[in-house]
């Protein structure tokens, strides 16, 4: 591998070198076996793009900014990932094939925990697993969300506009404060904690100025090294349960019932509204025979939407009596809610309630992987935002039943419920070793990109090989926003050595 | 005033000519008298900076595209005003003296109001009365959160970072989707907007790649021309009072009882907690006495709390048992509440209510002007944010106290309550006709600033004339914050044509 590198790209000999003296041989993989695990983890067998050329895994900020010093003066380009487990886009692979993987895995402090504000502050190398367990370890009084997996990193997930279902389910609207390592090896820290003498970093998310904090999500405008993330208090109990729906057509007196319960916050966090045909009835072969293996364990009902309460006990009460009445209004749909007491350990929460609980769990993919190909499972994920409205629910359920089986492939299907959209959680399932499977999930997750910008509708997270496809949606004002983030990474990056690509964002060219 | 302008700049008797060509004589003011109105207001008779040159008022997008794109070729440089009535902070003046004021005031149309996703579209020229008569007239089922004085900019407001007192209280955090001319004379739409297909505009916060929404809140990288703000569902019921302590230490366990009732949401909206000391009961002067003469017209007790919830009627019901089981638990506080339904009209409600009731009104400052010097009455503002502590209010209104005796001068003191900080609300009052009262009132401003920042305190918002100087108390990593701002405002634009200064942002020295 090494010798590959060197030959292919000469700065990158010189790279290694300099990376090693600065960082120790220990911090600079290049072994073909520990590289692998930064690569797309469902390429395929025959993957050549998007392929990293080494890693580097800095131990201390210093160390981030040294990475970019030296990357600058060789002429080498970077790609960050923190912990890299979002494997239905890519996982820690670079758009750039060739890219040098910055892993910020090492950087895995949990810096501060506030209880009585209600904060913490974290390195990217954290993750939901690992803050989660540190928080039961102290006995914090304070409520996570997590995302459907938990072995992701805390602070990659908030930079990749990620949700949860907790309240602070929206993940970017939690950010308060980051501390960011430019492009030119400079530390940046955002709102209060410009001030150095201020204690309110991650209390009061603006300072004086424009907030910053969100051009360094879904960008390659720096390398963010802290950041601090709201939690909620500790309820007394949690309610969370399901309105189910059996008929064909109920999304509709669904999503109107559901929608002022969240616009008024009588339910809180995210919902996660379930659309479980993920397959006709009479579709035949393997993908639909596994798909309907699948709904068989999860055993969901035709719609279901995931609803949850969290507070003081008198006021979940109030509220759960009146999602009930309005339950009771639509004809056909039937609630089911458990209640757990605030401080539950993980062991007496149902598995399949721990996430809207805020404790992470492995659950979702235990039970895709005993559905499909075991180990060898891979997914690409399809995830477009979309109104928040039945009929745009159903539009959408019925073009991607319609392109998998026109591809002969089976999927999850899902959409998490923001307060005025909805954003699309589409797993497209695979056999990761074979490059027949991989290619056909691909264009299948293509078609599916392309019959939706039809409608308007973009994807909130994407593929990495299918970034530039979607940045190419946002047209208004002859691709405005485009040269503006062209001219935003210009000025701050203007070798272009920070993930050149990312979400569609290129340096100039030279 | 013309021949004034055209001896001083040249470039700008140019531009007077080319922008009363693109927009007509009406658009472009430039009678003393007229221009009046876009000064400081509370400047005093022997002000000489900040002076505006003259005004131009565009009609549409494309008129505020053609003045900047004179602006650029006529060397020019403009400041934009909405509505200008931050008058605690400037009004319409500009920090460059000798700019143009861009005034959108004629940008002054509602362009949507979505009832069912919450959610409006705006131009800069539209106020909170105006908005809310609109929801009235319409009887539209949505309530909005209004700050202290109704006169202003709804959009001008947010782009402030404003506060208001209901659900969305914090203005920044309500804003969804903008429209902004840029300094090359380009429209940017950014978020979902920036998709020419979407409908999801104003209901979606974030697209594919960073959200450049809050680049351009206090900031002058661009002329916000339409945002979009989401309101919340008019509640069924509206529960507003005051918790109020008359214990000189009493702030402690206040603050202390008010903190898990803000974080848990048990109280909504933003709470305003009043000092009302004001002035030493053993104080001189007239000062002293225009202060208590306002303290007894107001009557809020030592310390004063305004709390409020909404919602459904029995969810709000179980939320005040909450709030009056932990008052009864402090001692010498009391509860003090007033219930109204959810679309009570202005007449229904008291007039100190209004505001939490989300009800525009100019009560505050009524009340101002009977204490202080009618008209005449002037006020400039501070404003730091300091922390969720009894400790740190209680400090903080001590020095304030200090500081108006030592410059025999009076105030107005609260504290707007954010879930983990406060906001200090401190208007310091003066006679306008009096140049040196104003001058004393500045000088006692700044000294406040200088004492918050020796603790790192810095403020949210200041009058222009102290922006350098609160923009330098961010000072982590040798002002990187202040380099990067500059980055970006040189790749956004490059001539410096827009507000230069503003928030202590200035373009490249040339």
């Amino acid at each position: 591998m090494t010798t590959t590198v060197e030959e292919t790209t000469p700065g990158l000999a010189a790279a290694i070198a300099r990376f090693t003296e600065a960082l120790g041989e220990e911090a600079v993989l290049l072994e073909s076996a520990r590289v692998d695990e930064f690569r797309d983890p469902f390429e395929g067998p025959e993957a050549t793009e998007h392929q990293p050329s080494f890693v580097v895994q800095p131990g201390s900020v210093e160390e981030v900014q040294e990475v970019v010093r030296i990357a600058r003066e060789c002429g080498v380009q970077l790609w960050t990932s923190s912990m890299g487990r979002n494997f239905g886009y890519g996982g820690s692979a670079p758009i750039v094939g060739g890219s040098v993987v910055v892993s910020l895995r090492r950087l895995n402090r949990i810096l501060e925990i506030n209880e009585e504000a209600g904060y913490v502050l974290l390195e990217p190398g954290v993750t939901f697993f690992e803050l989660y367990e540190e928080l039961q370890r102290r006995d914090v009084a304070l409520a996570m969300s997590v995302p459907d997996l938990g072995w992701g990193s805390v602070v990659g997930n908030a930079l990749q506009h990620g949700f949860g279902y907790h309240e602070h389910g929206i993940h970017a609207d939690a950010v308060c404060g980051m501390e960011v390592v430019l492009a030119n090896g400079e530390v940046l820290r955002t709102g209060q904690g410009a001030n150095s003498r201020s204690t309110l970093w991650q209390a009061h998310k603006r300072a004086f100025g424009p907030s910053l904090d969100s051009l360094f999500m879904q960008s390659n405008f720096g390398i963010v090294t802290k950041m601090g993330l709201w939690l909620t208090p500790r309820p007394e109990v949690i309610v969370t349960g399901s309105i189910v729906c059996e008929g064909e057509d109920d999304i509709l007196p669904l999503i109107d019932l559901l929608r002022p319960l969240v616009r008024d916050k009588t339910v809180q966090g995210l919902p996660l509204l379930s659309a479980t045909r993920m397959v006709d009835d009479s579709a035949e072969g393997e993908a639909a025979d596994r798909a309907r293996k699948l709904r068989s364990i999860m055993r969901p009902g035709r719609w279901n939407a995931r609803v949850s309460m969290y507070g003081r006990a008198a006021v979940v009460a109030a509220q759960r009596a009146v999602i009930e009445e309005q339950v009771a209004k639509v004809p056909g749909a039937r609630l089911e809610l458990r209640t757990y007491a605030g401080d539950a350990s993980v062991d007496d929460v149902h598995p399949r309630d721990r996430v809207p609980a805020g404790i992470p769990t492995m659950v979702l993919l235990d039970l895709i992987k005993e559905a499909f190909y075991g180990d060898d499972t891979g997914h690409i994920d399809f995830a477009p935002v979309i109104p928040f409205e039945g009929a745009a629910a159903a539009r959408h359920e019925q073009m991607v039943t319609r392109v998998l089986e026109e591809f002969g492939l089976a999927g999850m299907f899902a959409w998490i419920v923001n307060p005025r959209s909805m954003v699309g959680a589409c797993m497209v399932l695979f056999d990761k070793t074979s490059a027949e499977q991989v290619a056909r999930a691909h264009a299948a997750v293509r078609k599916m990109c392309d019959l939706a910008a039809e409608w308007g509708w973009t994807e909130y997270r994407a593929h990495i090989s299918l970034a530039d496809d979607v940045a190419q949606n946002f047209d208004f004002g002859d691709h405005a926003l485009s040269r503006t983030y062209s001219s935003i990474k210009n000025a701050l990056d203007p070798d272009g050595i920070l993930s050149p690509g990312s979400h569609g964002i290129w340096p100039a060219a030279t």
